[in-house]
């Protein structure tokens, strides 16, 4: 795969640069490392804050969905690996709004050893946080163990709903920390991969995958998927994927889910909207109704060829959530 | 590149029923090929239409700016081939409300040919049309020749300007293709093609490309273009795309632009704001304003890696139409 990019350790602080040079009056860079991107028009006095973060190499995750309705701040490390302690501590800064910083982020062993360090000193410091991880994965632990799933690209159901009741003028840390441990338990994905990504100081692709074959499961750094096998249809992996979906959150006739199909990178839309067709056919076949779709580039790596879908289930209150207003590039009103 | 997909055969038409089943509040799938896209909500009457179409595996382009603010229909053909001159017809008629129909897209053979012959025979049905062609590509031929150029991600801007004209309750299809020629007048773009796509039928690339190489001025559908060489940093890239298309347009200091960095598909949001970054830098420099830049996908060429550069110039008129209220997943308002 051949980039566009100078240096390969500017890459992750380029592109950072970039965003916020392209959307002003959305985005601000903040921190001696620049790692740390809080919304333009600073953190409102009594709002609770929210917070997430995580390796760079994702966008428009983790950094676009800070924006009214969504996160206040969030602090990124290199490609693929975690934000340091000191930008954790500045993104939980940037968000105090004196009534306490929701940490919701993915599910990965370093951005929680950094989140929970940078906590500890922020509690001495007086400001309070509760953490939430998004732990979406179907493919990467049994539903026995659902807190060893990874977080993947359903986190913008957590972060859209969270988001939406943080801008809630009555919504305190307690309320936001339980909507958003709301929409992480009605939440489940899983994703395809067919091809890898390289993280430009590697300069060599994360994983190898022969050219007739297709990975389930497989994590959005490479991780070990569910089977690996020879590529099959589009409406095979559709139903596959939601097969394995359904079964695992256990959704019926007569529900509301909130579907998203996402492209990990370099498959194009015509491809997702291929794989929505199947999906909705097969939701309504079994009377699951469809609110909100979202298609399209949610949660990347980088040039990964491949696609996630998830489903989030909703009652009425996730739903008004979900529907409510956000500012910011990333998220579309229809 | 791996693709999923059901039959190749069926890669445009499934992918019009997904966009379709995601968005039917936006659009609604029309004629008996079902390769016109109209706005879900019907033509105003009253209103001047605005039509545009061409090949398939472009998207969003074209038929995801079917909206409020934009266009009234679309017609679409096979991945890179241009829509019939039935679906042409059936398109203009969707978007008939009684006071003429502004037919809008690329310049080029085939869909002129197409959209021509529709446009004579709804003339003898009453219906009056106006053509105007976008010919942005300053890569596919020189400023002498204008008229030669191809239409590519610049289409955005006098899809978007046009399409906010045409809301205006007393604007005629004159005033709207004015317009729209205008709009087309002030856009300049050229692109730089790392990798190619894959048409499905076809089943192998649209050209080569050795892997240390990029292609300046390359067509989206693989024309070729001005001169081929090493691959070169981001920076030297965006320098050499710029400078073009200054040196094309002459735009100087004190003028007003809008910037729209867009990928051919694969690259991702980090390489294109990695590019952004430069540019905005260099516009800086030579005393150019930035208006509502634009960063993403919104031409592509299925999976192909590469980014193209567009530039807008922009008076008090056209400034405002672009800033207008506009309905689609594919615009956003920040």
């Amino acid at each position: 795969m051949k980039k566009l990019l100078n240096r390969p350790d500017a890459y992750a602080d380029e592109a950072l640069a970039g965003l916020c040079a392209a959307h002003p009056d959305i985005y601000r860079q903040l921190g001696e490392t620049g790692r740390v991107i809080a919304r333009a028009g600073g953190m409102r006095e009594g709002k609770v804050g929210i917070v997430s973060g995580g390796g760079s190499g994702h966008m428009p995750t983790f950094t676009g969905y800070v924006g009214e309705g969504l996160l206040d701040a969030c602090s990124v490390g290199n490609v693929f690996a975690g934000p340091s302690v000191l930008d954790c501590m500045e993104a939980v800064k940037a968000a105090n709004g004196g009534r306490g910083v929701l940490l919701l982020y993915g599910n990965y062993g370093g951005d929680k050893m950094n989140f929970n360090m940078a906590a500890e000193m922020l509690e001495m410091e007086g400001i309070p946080t509760k953490t939430v991880l998004v732990a979406d994965d179907v493919g990467s632990a049994q539903r026995s163990e659902r807190e060893k799933r990874r977080g993947v690209a359903g986190l913008i159901y957590p972060y859209k709903i969270a988001g939406a009741k943080a801008e809630q003028n009555d919504a305190s840390l307690s309320d936001v920390a339980a909507i958003a441990r709301k929409a992480v338990d009605a939440t489940v994905s899983i994703g395809v991969a067919l091809t890898p990504c390289t993280v430009p100081e590697a300069g060599k692709p994360t994983f190898s995958i022969d050219e007739g074959e297709m990975e389930i499961g497989m994590g959005i750094h490479g991780e070990p998927g569910i089977v690996r096998g020879p590529l099959k249809s589009a409406d095979a992996v559709a139903d596959d994927m939601l097969e394995r979906l359904l079964a695992d959150a256990d959704i019926g006739a007569g529900e509301r889910v909130s579907v998203l199909v996402n492209s990990l990178g370099a498959t194009p839309l015509e491809e997702l909207y291929i794989l929505y067709a199947r999906i909705e056919k097969r939701l309504k076949e079994r009377d699951i109704s469809i609110v909100m779709p979202r298609v399209g580039r949610y949660a990347t790596s980088m040039e990964m060829a491949g696609a996630s879908l998830s489903l989030c289930r909703l009652d009425s209150e996730l739903e008004a959530l979900l529907a409510a207003p956000a500012v910011c590039p990333f998220w579309s009103a229809v």
